[in-house]
């Protein structure tokens, strides 16, 4: 593992990137879009690995959509990208619960989260509750003596949820704070998430705050940096991690995501850490192999 | 300070503890009561204290109710106490902003919480915006770009609310997150309170749990076992710190209250904490002076 990270300057630099590689994964928000707008060139970059047949992956902690929802966004700003391309922290919890642990038939996970993560625990044939149940989508007073826990709930599922309420977040406390059993699983754990225009708003990791502080532990969470991501990807693609490059903003994400998968890592700074960020008092999470200032600059690897 | 406690048991324990306080405060919830069960014993004894001419004031973190509300708690459980008696942290966060730090006139605060906090901030003159407003309890999804932040809003106060919210943490994160100069508080920091039938629920430290993960940083915290609340009392009751008592069931809140105030400290085993959590390898926050099991028991110290 790379102690320093090497700084792409040069043509040939960006020229031997290119050849180097023969699969890229990028993270998408602060990689290829900020919010609604394209990164200068990203459009252009993916276009150029395309033509040179190089496999892209999409990777996204983004757990609010499904993967084919998810590829409506990259249809909205003209970026060629294909269902079976996209992997979401939604899909990676499903498929952990359906396929990693084999989630019993006849229990059911509740759902804090939206319509994107239900849409992937159906595909996956999980059982679930609330999420959006129009019953667990009120701010009316939760009266606990009017609700009796379902034993069949068997986890406790968080994404983000703009529906975030009293009455969910007093369901999922009570089923893992009296039964035992009862899995607590978040898709991720991105404190923050970029919304439209660049505002910061809190995200998925906010959302399951409340009931990490008042059970006073932690969900595993499946999102990158997460290996049950990795493993979803290896399940629907070959690659040679030594040719596999992995491409992020966030250094406790997407870098220290590739760094345990075995795959070498591509920082950019269009999101969320800073090159400062590397430093060691600044005890980063994982180091990258290379750092370049956007994905734009990496069109100067093409040499045709 | 000591660093033992002392076992109350025998008729002479009880007898020298009410001869010794003259000034008795309780926390109210698993002390005198939990949820809407009397504890054994608790009217009699503080009928006793009456009787004998002792002070007798409520202490709770309890921020949902303002101390005119509260009371009616008490009515209805047939327990004699008066307004200027009881002290919840809704009052205390109320007169740290009006009173402590002289929060500007021409300044808002962006409230999370419900009307009993609304109506101690009105009492103390202190304007406020977000709470209780229609406009601010939806499930709507929240638009950051129809928001704009009123530069007026000079702090976020955050306690118990049961219509939390996506919009309401929203709102406050971006004051929290794009102004410095905006003040982070909390009423309290309990992580769970007893509702109907000793059902445990998220509490006041669970609702700003979001904006503290998002944020990466703590409010100050206005309840038990901050100071604000003893300095309140202390501005509306004389009393000397020696002959006084807390009597409480939380070694976090209660009895370092007390310890940091300089009173006694009477821990009763019909809440939250239990004797094995004294132990050392445990890190207790605070050691109790004297322990018993429950409020009833005092009335032991009865000789006529």
């Amino acid at each position: 593992m790379s102690v320093t990270s090497q700084r792409l300057s040069t043509t040939k630099d960006y020229q031997e990137l290119l050849d180097k590689y023969d699969t890229w994964l990028f993270d998408c928000d602060g990689v290829l879009w900020r919010g609604t707008t394209l990164i200068d060139g990203a459009k252009e970059f993916l276009q150029l690995l395309r033509s040179k047949k190089k496999d892209v992956i999409f990777v996204t902690n983004n757990a609010t959509n499904s993967r084919a929802s998810y590829k409506t966004k990259f249809d909205k700003l003209g970026i060629e990208a294909h269902v079976d391309e996209v992997f979401g922290s939604a899909y990676a919890a499903a498929v952990y619960l359906s396929s990693v642990i084999k989630f019993p038939k006849d229990k059911k996970v509740f759902v804090i989260g939206q319509s994107g993560l239900e849409e992937e625990l159906r595909n996956e044939g999980i059982t679930y509750v609330g999420g959006t149940d129009v019953n667990d989508n009120t701010l009316e007073p939760f009266q606990p003596s009017s609700y009796t826990p379902d034993p069949s709930i068997g986890a406790v599922l968080c994404g983000l949820d703009m529906a975030i309420n009293y009455t969910k977040l007093s369901k999922a406390f009570i089923h893992l704070n009296t039964d035992p059993s009862c899995l607590f699983l978040a898709t991720n754990t991105d404190s923050t998430y970029p919304a439209q225009g660049g505002v910061l708003l809190p995200g998925a990791g906010s959302i399951s705050a409340p009931l990490r502080f008042a059970l006073g532990r932690e969900p595993l969470s499946l999102g990158k940096p997460s290996q049950v991501m990795l493993d979803c990807i290896k399940a629907k693609h070959n690659f040679d991690p030594k040719k596999t490059i992995m491409v992020g903003d966030r250094l406790n994400t997407d870098i220290q995501f590739g760094k345990e998968g075995g795959l070498s890592t591509l920082l950019v700074l269009t999101g969320i850490s800073r090159e400062e960020d590397l430093a060691p008092e600044r005890s980063p999470p994982a180091i990258p192999d290379y750092i370049t200032n956007s994905i734009g600059d990496l069109r100067q690897g093409n040499i045709n």
